[in-house]
């Protein structure tokens, strides 16, 4: 599946365009997205909340998981935050560590602009019959 | 610590504010949240994002497990989906089934407005010594 | 699927039968094991390991996910050590908390002899079309 | 801390040792294990049993988690497999991928004799102050 249909797919999430998240590169497998952190993603005590990151970081698995053209939806996920920070430009970046016809599983580093690793993702999608393009009929 | 205090301290929380998370009931170890999907929480094929479910569980998550007075930091998280949905209400009960000084353990059920279970949320925090009046000062 | 059906397919597990693992009771969606500690289950500092816990309570995971009569095979499990012991017998419980044809989610609680909450066990199963009685023939 | 030292540490694992589990190479933050695969390790169904896979990378965390001389105890895991194997040689090769005071997450990826990924294992432990030699004695 080429890269324009997946970001024309990917530019209607109405959930990562109301918290600011960019994608960046699309490949086979994988993803990469980035979110400039404001006052919209912190908690009560001005850190980026633990969800903001999640949601990163989900973006960069859903990308990944369905850029083979086939509908993924994610069934497990397992995060570990390693790192809080209040400032800056979050990146997560998804890579394809397993994959067979019905499932497949990625891992998502979260990092910021000095390359810190904040937290770690990981991800099972189940894959569908259906692909994309047909779910948009 | 009493309620109140606690629902002061996490009145502040930006992201859960702009998401749109509501605080239902506080207890020691428990907390409950609802979320009113609308559609800044949907994904590009209209279904609510698993950040925002993830969001809402976090939010329960954070206030039980800072529900004793000490900060808890969330340190790892899993998340298994089981249903999609695309309107109505959510709501997220946190329970907590470990606990010592430094480490506790919480399960979150997220359903719907008819009681089914779309998302099973299990957490570990570490407990710092420091309290949440501490951390406002 | 009978009760017997269901235990003597798990008798043959070489693996659990090798840790002394016994089954106890079993329900649709639910199962229950037990383990006597002694000392192969140890670590180096006298401690039980954590892939003994994990394989009492992945044996009551198989078998509650099994129990309808369906292949089920695990596809992701996340654990929470909560408290260390050294000495007695270790119980796991498993409960079904979400269903479809495709995945199910379980539950597994992990007990000692006076009812303290050791470790938490969530886990997912994909289930094949395929029944036990086909894959023993 | 020197490798003989924590190889000597690790040589009394009974439960490692009972399932035949051969540790490899250890560096700082580092292990590597393996496992030949016999007829105790597998299921009802002749599959290497999940919680056999579970133990040697288990093995491989703890070994990487204690490398520094400090007791690291084991909190969190969180495993996902990607394929079912009936016999050869198992190998789980932990790194660590974050890092402070109190604590630390691995990720340790299980493949065969072919280099195949078939579970991938992401584990975060509670950094005790106490060292592995105060605990011998």
């Amino acid at each position: 599946m080429d890269e324009s249909t997946i970001r024309h797919y990917f530019s209607g999430d109405h959930f990562a365009n109301y918290l600011g998240i960019e994608l960046l590169d699309i490949g086979p497998g994988r993803a990469r997205a980035k979110l400039d952190i404001d006052q919209r993603h912190l908690n009560g005590v001005g850190i980026v909340h633990g969800g903001a990151i999640f949601a990163l970081a989900d973006l960069a698995f859903a990308v990944a998981s369905n850029s083979h053209g086939q509908i993924a939806l994610g069934i497990n996920v397992s995060i570990a935050y390693h790192k809080g920070v209040s400032s800056g430009t979050l990146y997560a970046e998804a890579e394809e560590i397993a994959f067979n016809p019905k499932l497949a599983t990625y891992q998502i580093r979260i990092s910021n602009q000095e390359d810190e690793t904040l937290a770690s993702f990981q991800g099972t999608v189940y894959r569908k019959r259906e692909t994309l393009e047909q779910s948009h009929q």
